[in-house]
């Protein structure tokens, strides 16, 4: 199945558990807002995309329990807000809403909400693939690609961001080896990209966030290729990490790219009125459960940082890929 | 105790367990070179100056033990061997090995060794404070110090080089912050460096390794000190991630130092002649014992990299402050 689904018989948002991966697949369904915001929150679903769908869905959740529009209002608000990030969520629970809002009664709501939550899903396939044709025309035959946390399948709806850049050059013929840095401190690097890229049998070497810079020296990696949270005026806001990735490629002349659809764009804004959330300290002192620091220490968690435009040699889109900077918008190279 | 001592009564080599940190502290003895061996495999011990010790004491257990030299040279050959990078090991080695075997008993030939293992000990710990006075002039007052791996008390018999620094500045009464970062795939970082900084009441603030870049570009950091498995020719050969952290320190304006005794140099070698130890997929597979990667997963899990001249400030050392870079030579600035 996608990473994310509507099931019709049970009225519920199906979805992997991405916690559970790569020692258990299992499918879960969340019949309630509040199960599909717990499954946001612990990160069962996660990455822009993917959240997108899961903001539109949870908005039919929404329609098909809540008494009234008020409640529906209330519901839908505490969604948006799941986590901060990401633009997406909002940007599914606000287009759900709005088709949802145009009809009178609860059923009809239910319905256009479904319809438009679908059609998000449907268009975020489409997305990938017109977005990974356009990225795949960057990757020569042979190239060794660095990536950062998952921007792959499980990411999205399906194909993938970064993941869909390499996957549509690979349908092309050309042969195109990862490497995936492990993304402390919750490992979707090992946990999910190592097991999708895997699964299509996709090569694929695992490495620590801290090797990056040295298997760059060792002339092991070609490109980077990253998804994006969110495109802002001055660059991009993505898993933390992305920044150290970034400054440590430009020190070795090796082009960072950005694969994003325009769905995560919000230009108008500055990296600086965007929320960086900040995780639970239980993310680092512990490890699948066994504590691996001092309980007492002080930790800084924040779940992403933010990548300016000087160090990305473009952002791959499903309209083309913006390749240079100036006045801090990206112009178009057609 | 110290990290590692001699223990007369029961004719072992006494060492902190630092697998078991911070969760257990735990005193194991070693009575045999074999079981040495293994704590030195298994980073029971680890740290280039504790290993010096370690690889001299080894040879007291060898000399209490061996029927002969010949057997006595055998053993010693395989500890000196335990892992190949760091260049205390076999220094420590052959210094007592040379002590022994100026004796002719294998009665004197034992405590020769243990005169000179303890002379090794001793050394260390002045070796450190030596040291830590000389880099502790270029810290200031209000210095917040970002520190990769453990270069602390536990990878020394005491005080330590990288926080041997850090301990000295704040002897003389400067007010120093660090930040540690978890050093993956075995985080000595979270485990070990929080854990002694917190116990001496040093304000510490834990970070993934890849947040480094981000930090920097915050603004948090004034300084990076960390130690050294071995200075070559060229460069330092350090804990992997330490290129990175240098990479992105000189991105950011920020000054990088190393602190090592000059037992850890090796000026004659030049880094290609180093052989960089490979660990076992398994550091990255599993955490904790619990799962976080396909198991059929390729892994590259070098131990250590090496970072160039080019980007390191200077290297802090007991017979001071070696500053610039001329042919490849450090040129000490008195």
């Amino acid at each position: 199945m996608n990473t994310i689904e509507w099931d019709d018989d049970t009225e519920s948002v199906k979805l992997i558990d991405q916690t559970l991966l790569p020692g258990e697949y299992r499918v879960v369904a969340c019949r309630r807002v509040t199960e599909l915001i717990e499954a946001i929150k612990r990160l069962r679903v996660r990455g822009a995309p993917a959240l997108g769908a899961a903001g539109a869905y949870g908005v039919v959740l929404a329609c098909a329990n809540a008494r009234d529009k008020k409640k529906l209002r209330a519901e839908v608000e505490q969604l948006k807000n799941a986590r901060p990030t990401a633009i997406n969520l909002s940007y599914g629970v606000i287009r759900a809403l709005n088709a949802a809002l145009a009809a009178s009664t609860m059923v009809e709501m239910k319905e256009n909400a479904l319809e438009e939550a679908n059609r998000i899903a449907e268009e975020d396939v489409a997305v990938n693939r017109k977005l990974g044709d356009y990225g795949s025309a960057l990757l020569e035959d042979g190239d060794v690609v660095l990536t950062h946390c998952n921007a792959g399948r499980l990411a999205c709806v399906d194909w993938g961001t970064a993941l869909g850049v390499i996957r549509s050059a690979i349908a092309k013929g050309k042969r195109i080896e990862v490497i995936a840095s492990e993304t402390r401190p919750l490992n979707q690097g090992s946990r999910l990209t190592c097991w999708e890229l895997n699964r299509d049998k996709i090569p694929v070497t695992l490495i620590t966030d801290s090797m990056s810079a040295a298997v760059m020296r060792e002339g092991k990696v070609d490109k980077v290729i990253v998804g994006a949270d969110r495109v802002v005026r001055e660059g991009v806001i993505n898993k933390i990490g992305t920044y150290m990735h970034a400054v440590v490629a430009k020190a070795h002349k090796i082009p960072f790219y950005v694969a994003a659809p325009r769905s995560s764009f919000d230009t108008d804004r500055s990296y600086k009125d965007v929320v960086i959330e900040k995780r639970s300290s239980e993310e680092l002192l512990f490890c699948a459960g066994t504590q691996i620091a001092p309980l007492d220490v002080n930790v800084y968690n924040p779940a992403f940082d933010f990548t300016p435009f000087e160090l990305i040699e473009a952002v791959i889109t499903e309209t083309g890929v913006y390749k240079s900077v100036q006045n801090q918008l990206l112009i178009k190279n057609d």
